[in-house]
Order: C-alpha cells, then structure tokens, then sequence
C-alpha cells in the first residue's frame, strides 16, 4: 500500500510499504478515504520528539472497513468508521471510566497509544490507503447514513473537534460564559466552535495570523490580535477588568512572542491573567516532559517559569492533557448530523496522499492560508 | 479590649485597643472565646507580606453573640458561633454561586476578603475579646448545643477543617482513591481527615518532622518520612509504580528541600511525579503573586520553575485557592457532633491571650511539639 | 398605586391599593415596568388553589429601583432589575447552596417563597405600579446597559427562562443530546430554547395546539402534534425505537388526553415511555400536594398513578421543583445581552395593566393565539 | 458439572449440567468458589417472573481463571476473579459512559443483561461448579493477593455492596449528610456501610425484622423500628421536623405494610416524606414494569399510586435502577484491601452448593436470622 513514512526530521515521504492486515481477533481493518495533517505531526516532522524513521505518520483518519477479526461483534464490513487518534483497549482501570486517552494496555509502561505518533506505542499511521484498527469494536465509531455526504466533517471526529471541546469541558465552561481561547488553528477553532455550541455568551480568540482571525470572526469569535503583545489588556478592557470566565490553551509548547521568539511560559502566563478569579483554564495544546532541542534552560526539561503565585491567588483551575476522543465523538457525530456543526469550514486544502510531503513542508512553514490539510488516499 | 497587635516584622504585642462594635445594621458583635493561630498568621509576623503595623490579627474565631444590628434576621444574641475566616456579602456574583472565598464586595478592587489578614480588606482580627462580623447573617455558622462542649473542635470549621476538605474536593478526591499529601502541619492533618471521612483506602502524609509525622499515623495514615527526599520513590513503591490517585499541597511557598534550604517548586514537582497520570491536586497551601523577600529570582515575582511537561503529559488537573468555608462548615459541624472527627486533636497548646506573643515566636520557629496554638481570650 | 386583585375564582380587578414601601432596612423598592401573567397564575386565578382574596397577583417583574432600605449595599435607585419569582433570604441552609427556590427564613414553616403567590407567604404580587423587595441585594438582577431596549427580553429572566433551562439541567442535558418536550407553552418554548443554547442536536416539542407547536417549529424543533394521542410513537419511530436522550415536562397537574379530560399522570408516563433507558427528565410543571377540586380520587390527595415499574426497569432519573431562579438568570443575562436568546419571541399580548383582567379572562380559556401576555403598568 | 437448576416455582435442584465451556475468543472461563443468594433470586424463586425452567440461577459471584479465550488480553489463568452481576461488552453507547447495567449489545432488544436472570439474556448463572464469562477482559475484576483470605468480602462486590453504594450515588450524598435507609436486608446494610464509607453523620435504617436492625446498629445506623408503621414520624422528629438530607429505597416492590400485606407504594411515599425538600433519593429495591401476580389492580401493570405532588413540591430528585457495578466494584475492592470495610459482615450462612434447595425455601420464608446465604461450589 501507499503511505507516508518519517525518514527523518523534515523528510517524509510517500512509498510503498506492507499492507496492513488484521493481526488479532479483535481488529479491524480500514481502508482510508480521509486522513489529515495535524499541527502535532509537525512536532515529529521538525525532528522535535524520538519518533522512530521509517514509521507511517497520520492519527486523524477515517473510512470504510473491508475486514474485521473473528471477536469483533459490533462493526460490519462497509461500515464507514472515523477513528480517535487515542487507541484504547477498553477494559484497563482508565479506559472502563472514559480516560481513553491515558490507556494503561496498549502502550505498556506508559498510558495513551496513538497512531503514528512518537512516544505513543508501536501502532502505524493513517497516511496510508490501509489502516490496522486495535480494539476495533471499542475504537470505531460508526457514522450516519450521511458519512460520505459529510465526511470532511466527521473526520474531525478523530482528533480536533473532540480535542477542542475537551478544552472547554476542562475550562469548565457553562452557558453564558465568556471563553477566551488563545489561539486560532484548527484546534482553538473548534474550541470556539464548541464553546458556541455550549452557550458561551461571548468568545475571543487570541492569536496574530490574520487569516486565522479571520476564520475565527467567521464563526462568530471576538477576534484578539496580539501581534502588539497586548491581547490580555483587550480582554481585560472587554470584559470590566475582571477577565474572561474561562480560557482554553490551544497552542502549546512551541508558543512565540511578538518577536517570533519561542517563549514556552507566554501562552500560560496570559491565561492566567486574562480569566478571571476561581476561573478554569483547559489546556489541551501539546507540552512535554523534555524537550532537548529548546533554546531555554528550562524548557529543556519541560519546566515553565510559571505564575503560580498569581494563578494560586485567584484561585483558579487547570486541567489539561490529550483528549479522551471517545468521551464525545458520538455526541459531536450528532451534532454534526444534525447540522449544528460544520468542522469542515477550517480546511484550506484537499489533497490526494501524493502530495503529502510538499503539504508537511509548507504547512510546517505556517505559509500563508494552510490553515488544515486534508488528504485523500484513494485518490 | 486587649487585642493582639501587629507591630512589624516578629513584633506582636496584646494591647488595649478600641472596643469592637455594630457598625451596620447587617453587623454581628461577638466576644471570642476561641481564636487560633494559623501558619499563614507567620507568614504576616515574618514581615514578608504588606500587612499594616497597628492592625489585630486572628482569623480563626469563635465566640458568643453579644450584639446585633438592625437588619440581622437570623442570629440571636446568646448564640455560639464560628466565623469563616473568609467574610462574604452573600449577594455579589461569587458568594451566589458559593465562592466566599472570592467575594467581591468586602474588598473592592480584589477577590476575597478575611479578618486580620494582609491584602484582604481592612478588616479586624480576632485574636481580641471582640469581633465585628460583617453580613452577620450571612457569615455566622451557628453552632449545635454541644457548643461549649466541643468549643476546641468546632473553632477548626474557621479556617483549617474546611480548607483540609477543600484540598480533597480540589484533588477530586473520591471513595477508595489512594491521596498523597504534602504537608503534616494542621491542614495537611485536616486534609488527611477528610479524606479519611469521604472513604479513601489509604492515605500518605509526607514532611520532615517526626512529632508531626506521628500526629499522622495517629489518624490512620502512611508517615512518609521525607528527611532524606525520596518520598516520591516510597510513594512510587507503595502504589505499584503508578502514584497515587490524587494529591493534596498543604505546605505553600515556603518548603524547603532536605538541606532546609527555601526551594518554592519543590512540593508541586514532586505532587506531579508523585501522583498517577489522569489524577487531580488540589493546592491550599498559600502560593504568593510576588515575594520580594525571596531569595530566588522568579519567586520574587511570584514564580515557579513548574514541570508542566509532566504535568499535561500526565493529564492532571490542578485546583487552588483559599477554602470557600462556608461551602464545607456547615456539613462538617455535623460531622464534629455526630462524633465523627475530633480535629481539636491537633492542638498542642491552649494559652491565654496574654500568651499570644510567646506563642507566634515559638510556632514561627516551628519549636519541637508546637503543633496548633489556640487563644482563650477571656481566661 | 394600581394592582391587580384576586377576589376569588375568575375574579381579578384592577384598583387602588396602599403604595409599597420600604418596611425594613434590607428591603428595596421597585416602580414596576412590565410584569407578566404566567401559567401558574391561572391555578389561583381558577380557585384551585388557597390564595387569599384581596392579594396581588404577580410573581414574574421587572422595573426600575425608586428608593432603598439603609442597609441595601449594592442596589442603587435607577437600576434596571428583574426580580426572581422566588424571594430568598440568601443566608438559610438552601440559599447558601443556590437552592433559592426553598428558602427557609421567607416563608416560615414551609421551603420556598414567592411574590403574589398561595402559599408561598405573606409577599404582594408586582401585577401593579410599585413592588417591595425583601433582601434587595440579594434579591435584585441588576440589568445591563440595554435593560429597556430588551426589556421584553430581561422580564422572562423573572420565571420562564430560567424554569425553562432548569428543566433542561434536571434531565441532566448535554451536548450533543436529544430531548423530548412535553407543553409548548411559555415554559416549554424556553426548554427549547435552553436546549438549543446548550447544544442540543434534536428537540422534540410535543403539544396539541397548532399555534403552539408553530412556534415551537419557529425556533428550530420538531413539533410532534399529540392530537391522536401517539407523540411516544412518533418520538419512538424518530430515534429508532430507543426514546429521546432525555425530556422535560413543561405541562404540569393539569395536563389533558386527546378528549380534552384532565388525566394528571398522562404526561409523566409518556415521558418515562418517550426517554431511553438511563435518561433523565426534568418536571418543572407544576404538580401539587393535594388538589381537592380534581374529579380523580387518587389526584385528590396529590397521587399520580405512575409508571414506577417502567421508569426503575429504565434505570431513569428524575429531578422536579421550582427553578432556582438566581441559578441561572446571570448567566441568561449575558446570553440575551450577547444576542444568543431573545425570548421575547413568545410574547403574544402586551397591554396596560387596565386590561389584566380581561387578559387573564382569555388567557384561562386558552384561547387561540394567547400565548403569553405581558402587562406595562406604567403605561 | 454441578449446578443449581431452576425446575419452576419454589422448586429448585441441584443436578449435573453440561460443563460451561469457553464458547468466544473473548470468553473466560471460571471455576466457581463462592457464589451467593440475593433477594432478587426469590422473585424468580417465587414465579413471580418469567424466568425459564431449567436454567441455573446464580448472579453473585467469584472465583479462580481456569481457560481464557485466544483474544483475552488482560486476564490469565489462576487469576481470582469477582464477576459483577451485570454482563457488559464494553464497546456499545451505554458501556462506553459506564453504564454497564444497561449494555444495548448483551441482551438485544432490551437494555441489560445478568447471569442467571429472567428477562436479562441467555446466560446461566454461577450457582455452578463453573461459569462462562462473556467479554472477560471488560467483565473481570482481577482481584488483589488477599482474594482468598478476604473471599467473603470480595464476593460482595458480585452485586451488594456496589448496588449499596449506588443507592448512595443515585441519592448524591455527600460528607455529613443525615440519610436515610428503607431495608435493612443486605442491600440496605451495604447501603449504609457505604454511606458512613462517604462519611455520613447519621443513617437511619428502617425495618422491622429486629435481627436485621440489630446488624444496622451493629455497623454504627440508627435503627427505626417500622413495626407500628411510625417510621417516617420517628425520622422527623430526630432531624427537627425536616427529614433526613437524603434517601435509599432498599426494599422493592413486594414491600408490606405492618400488617404484613403488599402494599408496593409504601415505602416510595415514606421516602418522599421522610426526606427533607431539594433532598435526593436512590432508588434500588426492584420494581417490575409489570407483575401479573399481584393482587393490587395498579402493581399489575407495575405502577404505583405515588405521592407526585409532594415529591414535586419538595423538589425532590430520584434516580433509579440497576447499580452499574464495573462503576464501583474497583474502588469498593480497594476499600477492602486496605480494611476499611468488611461486607462479609452480614453473612448468616456459609454452605456448600448441595444445600442450596434448602437455603432457598428458609431464605424465601424470611426466617428468622437468615440474612445472607454464600453457597461454596467446591466444596
């Protein structure tokens, strides 16, 4: 089959490789119409993590199964399935209460597997005309009648619209609430988007990318240029010097100040001053327990100078890590069919699986309008 | 009234100062028979904190009505009561929604306010024979008939018993976790309690001093004995590797490593390492926005060196902040008259007012067996 | 000043009546704009209740603050307010839990109080020019800049709106789910409403009046005409035979079969049989204790005839009772203010407070088109 | 192998049966050690259900791993094990939030399947030499080391002591609540274990068997003596006419009246009555959507003539049905563990398997002192 491989930091490449096959009782195989390139990809493409070469990328995927293993009792051949980039077994002490994102089985002496995805077990990517699915009656979620009709939305099942409403659900937030988001890619989007769905009163979205701005007026955000640096003080000003009610993180570790400096600590410290006392914060840009490759002493070993004084004081909340995609897939393929949401607004490009490696180039450059690539396989 | 007067840094000296009286026809008068002194009183008395010299100190009160003003529908002349060392207005858009903590009518400009306590409102203390307490009815907690009886258990619902509770409803702490707690001073011994009392399987104190560490196990718990700083290792062991289901920060900004040297992100780190992936921590230690006194140059400005990395890997949460008292008083006091906790067991040391000078410096010292201090006002 | 008067069954007058005034130092005065007639005035308008006569009606208000008692802290003469139906002391044991709708201080004896209202106290209705307001702070919504521009808007923030969304949050709603409404009257177009806000994917109104269900289709549900009796089939046939995810009850004791006879335990069956296994329902229609002019024996004494079998079998949940109303009318505020909810849609009458008695008259009929009247007596 | 096979009403026997065998690669299969009789086993004792003739009967059990399926990937052979009594799968909507008393894959057609249950699948029950345990790794829980020496507390976890604890949920109790308890059957005392687990300052326990009060008493409740039917009267008068915070129903639909007659809305409308208003009630005493052998025209088709009215007008909240066991059963365990609760405590007889006919016909009589009966399969 065709997939994109990592052969090294800034290298992929489409190639050839050995099909995927069900290997276990309990998998599901899938061939993939619809896989994208996330901003985490980017962390491994950059060579920024131990990803191993030779590994297939890609954890955002969906398709139609063509086979299934002889325990797999729920999903059907010619079920179109989207899958959450966590791969979850089910049955472990995190699983069995919905963290499936912090799997204790499928990624031994860790806890969460993913696809493709360094530091997050030995499973391939989705990049890739052919997917192996572990666990596939627990990790296939299958979609209405109208999955093809709607499949550039309900990819984003797989990973960031769960992983922006996670945000929120972590923040806390509560109909009514201001939400200040910082950042406006795909996954600060669909934080916006979620917090809308929700009942937020009011949503800014921090960020200076113009055409992610753009995006997110687009769907009803306050946008919050902080090309000057001063985003917290338009919050404050916006909402009577108290702050927003709750604030997701959307960006992560390799967050820049107004000189494109990468400041690790920035996106954090704002938060904590732009929401407001006994406010919740979700965090669910990606950060990391080392990072040998940061310029700053500190980030070296993951450690931030952070305000925890200020944050302790007002008595606020965090809560952070990878979404449990599981946790709301089915309600957001609900949403989705039901026409309340429409994910795919985010995409800027629609490409077949060829042209992956020029699409990681230029998306890892931030270029202009690569906003979300979506890949198609088959075609 | 003899009162117990702040004259600057290690400077406390009881006095004749002006009676407390009704001030507002919503005011309640009290004369204290109970206040003690809390480890946050030493942080004013070491003169690391803005508080203004020529003010009474005492935050844990407890006392008889001798006084009601106008508008004070509820509490009677003659009744025992305890009062949160918060003061609320009971109406603003924080203590409607619970958060006494952080009312925003008792001290305009900020969130929350307390008696005798630096940067929370010009607000007398209690550590005197009188009391004006503010919103009277809003913020007495009348006591059962036992008043009396158990005078020394129920002055612990001012402040530590209910911040204890906090840290374990911050550390979303559930029936059969396993709770891991920095701290075995008076409120890490009140968090150990609650945790007991909510039905945790197994619960570990950690600090250096033995006669502390022996108040522990004397509650049920797992001394951790941290002299050496491995505590996070014996923890590790005694929890099959993973950490423990959840955490609880009752130290503050001020721990030390095992060299007695002021290391402020140490307690925190460690909770990360310490507790397992997906796990809350609740902080009620006292974490200050800026310490110009500190030695360490981000915690003069109120910063820690914190593992976030770890942290989001891990998918913890944190929550802090000062105890809503009022959120947790009431059902504690039927706790305490049910039988059900007896935390005057803290307590080494009940003295006259007089006395309240030798006390502050023998417990500033953290002199051998000076656990708890209480003040008998009127003896 | 003029008020609205019960004189006994289908008997109200406008007259002249002592003007309100302060009576005691918490209070605050209220020259009242507009005041609505709700469902639940027709209960006392009809006899069926043990209103006394010579009472003002009138529990749903809002006008502008015209003098305030001595200890009155935050509200000040000129604002804009909407008072809750229910009247809280904000310091009992319910209150300081937000359990507002059960006060213990305002209406002695009893859980709850309410203005204009049998046997929730002593407290004057606002169907007249001016209105006390006992514990004023604690008691007064303090409107936003464009209180009289939306006032129609803010005046559903008294009752409706908030009983509305509490019964989405008694049925335990979420994201994403689908929920079943029985009534399409005021309260259960604001359920509606309160769903969509709170991301609901499908809402199924469920009525017998055409007018009704037309405005229920006008915010976005799906009408379901129960004129033949067999809304549990159409619901049932929509959600592929499981039920809704969960449902409100918005008719209450009074509720109908398709021969227009009262038979009370209809709507409550029909939801237990329209909700799937492990939903939860939300009763916010009135039901009463007892009820001695019903024609049923068991209604009588306050009994429904209840599924109880089915509902246990069905692993559901039921949550009933007063909306809180200071639980959510904050939070609704910022939504109507941000333009996300503009419940004034529902008005179908606005008249002077002269024409309130024939307004109650054609309202009580049900009369075709009379959806919700608001009353201006100012005007 | 032996098994206890149910012939038809009031009759059972033990006889040889075809031994369990592992029929799925996700199948485990248990030697059978301690299996118990429950209450809800004399429904189908009694005929009262539409259990089938033949089959082995038995929800409450434990034992050791004797073969697992080629796709277990958790489990192992000699591993002791506990089977909650509701059979999940693990991957279907309810499952997946942990509602796995209500798996829509287990029992098609209905929601919830059990081992050895009328109206709950196809599954044979564990009052057996062995027992085939379907999606073993989900369905497992893999005891700690001390299994064997605490068996006859971890068999409690079958079914029991996590339906007490559930019961206590559904309520939302919480730290120093008053509750209480209908049943002092061994429901009901696990239902109080669990309450004072979660730190309850009172519990009520209401009977009128004096053996079962005097286990109440034993483990710390207040026993209420319902002989006269003065229960609800003497719980009022020990909460200051209020009622307790919260409530269990532990009884069921075959509940009497002190005549001894059914009377199967008794315990429901004392509940209502004996709790305070806004309090919760959990409801896990089984009630039948249908039961034709009653004498009463309404518990016929499964309704009761219910207090609605009062219950509404107290804003009560009631949740119901089977206890998700997986939702409880590894906490529970822990607390065992550590000792902190000892369910065993409520055993009266230990027998082996042969002696099970017998055991029935004494537990169906209620006699005297007969309170919970293990039955021992191997020995």
């Amino acid at each position: 089959m065709k997939a994109l491989v990592y052969n090294g930091p800034c290298d992929v490449q489409v190639k050839d490789m050995p099909d995927a096959t069900i290997e276990k009782a309990t998998d599901v195989l899938v061939r993939i119409t619809t896989t994208n390139i996330c901003g985490s990809d980017l962390h491994m493409y950059e060579g920024r993590t131990p990803m191993e070469t030779g590994r297939i990328l890609g954890h955002e995927n969906l398709g139609e199964v063509i086979a299934v293993g002889k325990a797999v009792d729920r999903v059907k051949v010619g079920d179109m399935v989207c899958l959450p980039f966590n791969i979850g077994c089910g049955f472990c002490e995190n699983c069995e209460q919905g963290l499936t994102g912090f799997c204790l089985t499928c990624n031994p002496g860790s806890a969460g597997a993913a696809y493709g995805f360094a530091g997050m077990g030995p499973y391939s990517g989705g990049q890739a005309e052919l997917l192996r699915v572990p666990y596939g009656d627990f990790n296939c979620l299958v979609l209405p009648k109208d999955a093809k009709e709607k499949e550039n939305d309900y990819v984003m099942l797989s990973d960031i619209f769960p992983t922006g409403y996670h945000a929120t659900e972590l923040a806390q937030m509560k109909a009514g609430d201001s939400v200040v988001i910082y950042g406006a890619g795909p996954v600060g989007l669909m934080a916006a988007t979620s917090a809308f769905l929700k009942g937020a009163s009011r949503v800014f979205v921090v960020d200076s990318h113009k055409d992610r701005l753009a995006l997110a007026e687009k769907i009803g955000a306050i946008a919050i240029d902080d090309t000057e640096g001063n985003g917290v003080e338009q919050i404050k000003e916006l909402t009577g010097g108290q702050g927003a009610d709750c604030g997701c993180e959307c960006v992560g570790y390799q967050c820049c100040d107004k000189h494109g400096k990468e400041v690790p600590n920035l996106t954090m410290n704002n938060l904590v001053e732009a929401v407001k006392p006994t406010g919740g914060i979700g965090v669910v840009g990606v950060f990391l327990p080392e990072d040998p490759g940061a310029k700053d002493a500190l980030a070296k070993e993951g450690k931030l100078a952070f305000d925890f004084g200020q944050f302790w004081f007002k008595g606020q909340k965090i809560g952070t890590g990878q979404a449990n995609v599981k946790a709301y897939n089915r309600r957001l393929a609900k949403v989705i069919e039901a026409g309340k949401a429409k994910p795919s607004m985010i995409i800027s490009h629609e490409l077949p699986l060829a042209q992956a490696p020029e699409a990681y180039k230029q998306f890892d450059q931030r270029a202009e309008g690569w906003t979300k690539v979506i890949l198609k396989p088959g075609q």
